[in-house]
């Protein structure tokens, strides 16, 4: 075929919920893109078929047990490289056939891989919401100096970036960020006070991991989101507008300063911002399911609640506090998840913990990754102190 | 000021609805654009006031002897020149100092004055529907050939317009054409059978001339755009969904093959296409309404009642059709709007007579201006002999 150039991947995190729908993407597109490293941590069954499947040079296992287990698994006729703990996810994210690294592993484990694939230059499918939240001005300088563009593979971002094409010039008036409200919207504080996991685990429109669903629930997930949209689009916190819109088809919309909004739509399918950060500027053709405004009837738009939804204002006010505090309140959200999941603490709890964790750290600023990682080392200690 | 560059326009029909709101972004855009000609036909009190505002050195005027009494009401000290009937529109369209052409004017007596503007290399700010519908091709390709770029100034077109620039290849898989579905949304035959003039004059959402607004409340107006908006787009009439929405808040929208849909949206306020057009591609800053999901709530879609709304499947037909037909109906619905509004046919007969004459015809080929003036000629002719 004329034209075509083969784009080679690296997926950090392949056999999460991004992960697997990249891999699907690619198994669409599998004579425009090849896969050339993966990494994952548990799931080493998963894993060696995705190896079996797609035959990358290299396979990063965080664990070094199951690293040596995975080896084990494998066919002998295969030539894929495993590589295990930080090193070999560094190696996934820098190895150098890749063009692009695509960030679908979640939490902190993200950040040094995503710092050494900007420093190799690689551009980068953002789905690790950890690397913005916590590094934020420090990555996107990073990605600045190392000529390494940063593609956002959350359909929020992905939205807001594919609005901001609509527009030749510096001119955002204001960015509507949507919210599908998750399964507690509309409910107030002495409903949230007896709620279940399971209860929260029920997300209306996105199937997700545990921990974004949870954060879905508390509207943490959409607090992530305003800090992330502040440092990827370089704009004021007063420039974001939550809107809760239930029925999750627009993903998001920018309002220019001429008052034209531009918006992003679709049945909610993670494969189109996948696909969109993997062919960008092209938009391949694809066989997804088209959008019928006529099917869906009805789009609503509500005012969020931050009065019950705590979580979503500790975002606004982490980021007018900058520096660590946001790096914090991620941390302090991801230890108050677990403790939830484990069925430790209460839903409300997840956000009076996050409080007070803020309340008490005092916000230093980031120079480096290390910075972020001892303020995430001191927000664990501080909540193990507190429970 | 650095870097800005005076702009000079030619608006043709500066006293009608458009030509007025031309004139307001004008006033606030009074350091970046100058209005260097205008033109209208009777309402010379209004153009005498217009012309001593912004003393344009040239002012078409359509009727003889308007232009003779405008004259005379002129103060003496002023030099813009008036100039009479077709051949003084013309001289405004091709008006030497102007960059931009504004084709406000309504009816088919914009499109000579269109034509001239666009062998003269001028950008057209496209706000008569008569120009593409009934000259489509033909006036595209003479776009093509001058190298005069054609901005529509619509808001669904300038909708489109704008949604595609979020776009780097040719990727549409369909557009969403926009209708708030008029005062007669959800009625059926029966019910339109008796509606009056005062009845259909009586439009939702949009403040608008009378002929733009029977043709609203007929759909006729949604089909003028279909056809409009295949040339305009270069796209197949099997692509463009027409998508009843009430509050006219989505102005239109792009769904591109990767299934990503993108729309514009906004309070409705024509000023906001005009302006986009004046300052193509620069967005410029404003202090119009900025839009409030909240305050909006909800946004609803429907299909079109093709069988109630006759007139707008009638468009489909004729685009099928091709060559003059377009010209035809758009001729058939001037006249049946006319006597409609002279109260001498009733509301349904608008389309019934318009497909009666779209079955006596049979179409030609357009090589000329001159071929649809003869087209629209035989369309009248048809019409008085029919009624």
């Amino acid at each position: 075929m004329v034209g075509v150039i083969m784009k080679y991947i690296s997926i950090l995190g392949s056999t999460g919920s991004i992960g697997t729908q990249t891999l699907d993407v690619v198994r669409e597109q599998s004579d425009k893109i090849t896969v050339a490293a993966i990494s994952g941590n548990n799931n080493i069954e998963l894993l060696k078929s995705q190896i079996i499947e797609f035959n990358p040079k290299l396979c990063g296992v965080m664990d070094e047990n199951n690293a040596l287990k995975l080896k084990k698994l494998l066919p002998s006729h295969l030539n894929t490289e495993i590589v295990a703990g930080m090193e070999g996810l560094i190696a996934v994210a820098e190895y150098e056939k890749s063009d692009i690294v695509v960030t679908a592993v979640s939490g902190m484990i993200g950040l040094k891989p995503t710092a050494a694939a900007i420093k190799k230059g690689k551009t980068i499918a953002l789905a690790n919401k950890e690397t913005l939240v916590t590094g934020g001005r420090y990555i996107m300088e990073l990605s600045k100096e190392y000529n390494a563009p940063i593609l956002p593979v959350d359909s929020e971002h992905s939205a807001i970036f594919q609005c901001l094409m609509a527009n030749e010039n510096e001119a955002i008036h204001k960015i509507l960020l949507t919210a599908s409200g998750g399964p507690f919207r509309g409910k107030n504080k002495e409903y949230l006070k007896s709620v279940t996991v399971e209860d929260a685990l029920k997300h209306p429109s996105w199937s997700m991991g545990k921990k974004i669903t949870i954060d879905s629930a508390t509207l943490m997930n959409k607090g992530l989101e305003v800090i992330e949209a502040k440092f990827l689009f370089d704009i004021e916190p007063e420039q974001i507008e939550v809107v809760i819109h239930p029925q999750s088809i627009i993903h998001s919309g920018v309002e220019f300063v001429d008052h034209s909004t531009i918006a992003q739509l679709g049945h909610p399918d993670m494969r189109v911002p996948i696909q969109f950060a993997l062919f960008y500027p092209t938009r391949m053709g694809n066989n997804y399911k088209s959008m019928s405004l006529f099917d869906i009837g009805t789009l609503t738009f509500e005012k969020p609640d931050l009065d019950t939804f705590r979580c979503l204002g500790l975002a606004f006010d982490a980021l007018k506090v900058g520096g660590t505090m946001p790096a914090v309140l991620n941390a302090s959200n991801e230890e108050c998840v677990k403790l939830f999941l484990d069925k430790k603490i209460s839903f409300l709890d997840i956000g009076n913990i996050n409080e007070k964790i803020m309340l008490s750290h005092t916000s230093t600023d980031i120079d480096s990754i290390d910075t972020i990682l001892q303020a995430e080392e001191w927000t664990r200690e501080r909540i193990k102190q507190m429970i």
